[in-house]
């Protein structure tokens, strides 16, 4: 009853977690973006703005299928649909919200930024460089006090604020042990077999 | 019954068109981003990671003032709160999160990138800058597209999407004559009272 296009990055892996949690059953597309397939007309006519992940649910009420893109509005509308991790209360909601933006816009622009100065910025730029990583220290240390005081990101309970985090931080595992508590709540986590499925989609499907 | 923390940013602006928009009396607490009051003692207890905005809601039903910071997470909490600005079925709801998104991550990390060039990259780096213009444009070819199609970005309604996005508009404005679907769009906008009183905040407070 779902499709889902995507490709080994954050952003599909966020999307195929969550349906792993939430237990729907899902097709994979696998897009190919080194080969340029998110170019293809048959995936912009999913979405013209050539980026994964898309997801088409047809299990809907007026029997069209329903097509959405953004790694994150796929998240709430699965969480809405299925009335699962996702709180009930206005705040803890609001708490969720502030977590899942503070992951996709705050860490991830800057990991963008990051990505970018390193791949487009041919000469050496050392202070720039050195602003960046400072800032980029700062939001995990932010991140790791939280989870000093709370077993998930957004509060006691498992939310798509944590799935929306996991991704970047499981790719990162590496450098990111000096922060203890977001190092407890990485392994806990991963444990979880359906973030063992969802973090190895597309490539094992 | 409400404190709002901001300086002259879009993403303080956001939340200040916003409580214009729904009409809850609010304070403004301005904070001088250029003279570091983000890192006074004062701020932090509020917000740790030093940014703004930062909303204060006295109003809850427990009685304990309820802080929430992430511009966008505080849309969408006074959006629930009051049951205004979001659309009520499952699917629209969806298409509000997903031009919410397309703004705050898309839009909104790849203009952060390019100033980021800009002020810390002191030699040229035409090639970066290049790269970098031509993939705003797209992000603003799309959005230009989406509302040829629709009075509003996530549809026939007015909603936190188009409140998300607005802010970065109005101060390129001049930049963006040649997308004429857009400025239909911004024009319209620029002429509700709550828009032109919430993008004042705090300058005229
Ligand atoms: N904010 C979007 C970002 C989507 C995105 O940037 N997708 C990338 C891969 S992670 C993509 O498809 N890029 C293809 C391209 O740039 O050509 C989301 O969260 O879904
Ligand atoms: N994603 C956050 C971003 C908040 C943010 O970056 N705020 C900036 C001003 S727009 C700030 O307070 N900067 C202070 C500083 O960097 O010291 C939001 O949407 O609220």
């Amino acid at each position: 009853m779902i499709d889902l296009y995507t490709a080994s990055t954050f952003n599909g892996q966020r999307v195929s977690i969550m349906l792993e949690e939430i237990g729907l059953a899902y097709t994979v597309h696998q897009i190919d973006l080194s080969k340029g397939e998110q170019r293809k007309d048959s995936f912009l006519s999913l979405n013209p703005s050539a980026r994964i992940p898309v997801l088409v649910d047809h299990d809907t009420e007026s029997g069209n299928a329903f097509v959405l893109t953004q790694s994150t509005a796929i998240l709430h509308y699965l969480a809405e649909k299925t009335q699962l991790l996702l709180p009930k209360s206005l705040q803890e909601r609001a708490r969720v919200y502030e977590w899942m933006n503070f992951h996709a816009i705050d860490l991830g622009s800057t990991l963008f930024s990051a990505f970018y100065l390193q791949r487009l910025i041919h000469s050496r730029q050392p202070q720039a460089a050195k602003q960046l990583s400072q800032r980029i220290h700062e939001l995990y240390y932010f991140f790791d006090q939280q989870l000093a005081e709370q077993e998930f990101l957004a509060g006691s309970s498992y939310s798509i604020a944590d799935i929306t985090a996991l991704p970047a931080v499981i790719s990162q595992e590496k450098t990111l042990t000096e922060y203890v508590h977001l190092t407890r709540w990485l392994q806990q986590l991963k444990q979880r077999p359906a973030v063992q499925r969802g973090i190895a989609v597309p490539c094992n499907s």
